[in-house]
């Protein structure tokens, strides 16, 4: 049996406040169900809020976001990048003090000083988060239970984290049943650019190469593309918005990521324009290999 | 009911000859599962033989591939493109006239240029053939029944195409469950080359920039790869063998794909080093609406 968390309040079982009911807080809510938390649930739609409570999402809302922010334990920020950001900055006066607040965005270093610079002061605590999960699809009607499983999460660590908060954050992704992983918050930029925010850029160069001709050409290439075009681009049908927003918000480390990318490409089309095919088959067997020990880690290897 | 083909031979159930018995050549015997073709099975392993005729792969086999030639009306050459062409010539003599041969190659023009200059001469015809299907998985035991299933197959016409030859490969395909494409052996590959191959490329290039790095950096992108990753380099894990061998049969259309997809990438890496956010969210906004379009076409919409 999973330990309940004992919070400050006293109160046996904590009040988790999910703000934001897209794919990722809906899933959230979802993860949670059995578990010992009361998930307060809110988001701007009143339909998605009522839809939520009918299925089992959430246990609790109201038109009053603040009013549930004032009972939260601990706060997960399910919004898009810059909502995060000003939703700490509007409501930083609504939490008790002692409460944790923190997110699922998939950049760090940002949100990160916005939540220490507005909440500190308020003797609220801050620690970023970002579990590696989503799909291409978004909304509250494209979450599942299971989109957490065995997942990785980040949670960072800065100079001004307190140690309790931070073992609060663990603990309730621990409890969600994924696997947590401590990081500085510009290593975390850097790193999901590489892992993460270029993907969506070469799958979009891929998509468009292959799509965005005339009419007749496409006609043909839509019977010449299967499982391979599917898989290679399927992040391309994820939400322009939100990939704006990441990239805007992570720009140095995904330009190294694509200057790393460009090097890599140029390498390869060199071994194909000088007719090198030992070495590009040698590529090739280099990258199964790398690719294939990545999927027995993630298969429970490691 | 699907009509039986009736061949020149008089025989009602035709006798297919399936050569190689590796992920496509045994899904093939899978999927002729309870329709009207005789399966005759060969690969060069005794043993994989055995385990196709235990396995009601196939129904028929041999030690000896020239006595199986002999009896097929139809012959789908399932191998590796040097190998198909190897095949071809050296068992050019053993059909019988008015057989038809036909193949699974991801090129077309080199094989069926093959085809035609050592099977014409002894009243044999060839007829190109391109299955849309495949996984990163290769051999026997990776096969599955359905690996065809909604597939689109491109079936090749030349000058020198002998139209009854040409229906009957066309009629075998969709008796599979494929959707057959005609298509000319040069329009064929250039096709591909930016369908397929080109994704082979990039996906590469990605686990490259990912993976290929100190082994500290490394442990820390195990986790930040997810289902991003995973899906857009799948194809990463594919036979290193067998890519060589298609783009080395292919190297003028896939150099073509290659710089197409590196224009439209330099010009997203140009918006992203300008800072032009909203341009490049119009750009994903522009992809995401041509790949859900395939996708929707892929469905059964158009």
């Amino acid at each position: 049996m999973k330990a309940r968390i004992t919070m400050a309040t006293g109160t046996e079982t904590a009040n988790i406040a999910i703000i934001g009911l897209g794919l990722l807080g809906a899933s959230l809510g979802m993860a949670l169900r059995g578990k010992p938390y009361r998930r307060l649930g809110w988001t701007r739609r009143a339909e998605v809020r009522s839809w939520a409570l009918a299925n089992d999402v959430i246990d609790e809302s109201s038109d009053d976001i603040k009013s549930l922010l004032a009972k939260a334990d601990l706060t997960v920020l399910c919004l898009p990048i810059p909502r995060i950001m000003e939703y700490i900055e509007t409501y930083a006066a609504c939490w008790r003090p002692g409460a944790v607040v923190s997110d699922i965005g998939s950049v760090k270093e940002v949100i990160v000083a916005c939540g220490e610079k507005f909440l500190i002061p308020h003797g609220v605590d801050f620690v970023g988060g970002h579990p590696m999960a989503g799909t291409e699809k978004s909304g509250p009607y494209a979450a599942f239970e299971k989109l957490y499983a065995q997942a990785e999460v980040f949670v960072t660590r800065t100079a001004d984290t307190v140690p309790a908060a931070l073992r609060l954050v663990r603990e309730f992704w621990q409890a969600v049943g994924t696997k947590v992983v401590e990081i500085g918050v510009r290593e975390h930029d850097i790193l999901v650019a590489h892992t993460s925010h270029i993907s969506h850029i070469l799958a979009l160069a891929l998509t468009e190469a292959v799509l965005d001709c005339d009419l007749k050409t496409q006609a043909l290439r839509y019977s010449g593309c299967a499982t391979g075009f599917r898989d290679t681009s399927r992040i391309t049908s994820s939400a322009p918005s939100m990939w704006r927003e990441i990239i805007e918000n992570n720009q140095p480390a995904v330009l190294e990521a694509v200057r790393e990318f460009a090097a890599r490409y140029q390498k390869l089309s060199e071994l194909i324009e000088n007719r090198d095919y030992d070495q590009l088959e040698a590529e090739f067997a280099k990258g199964k290999k790398l690719r294939d020990a990545w999927i027995g880690y993630k298969n429970g290897g490691q």
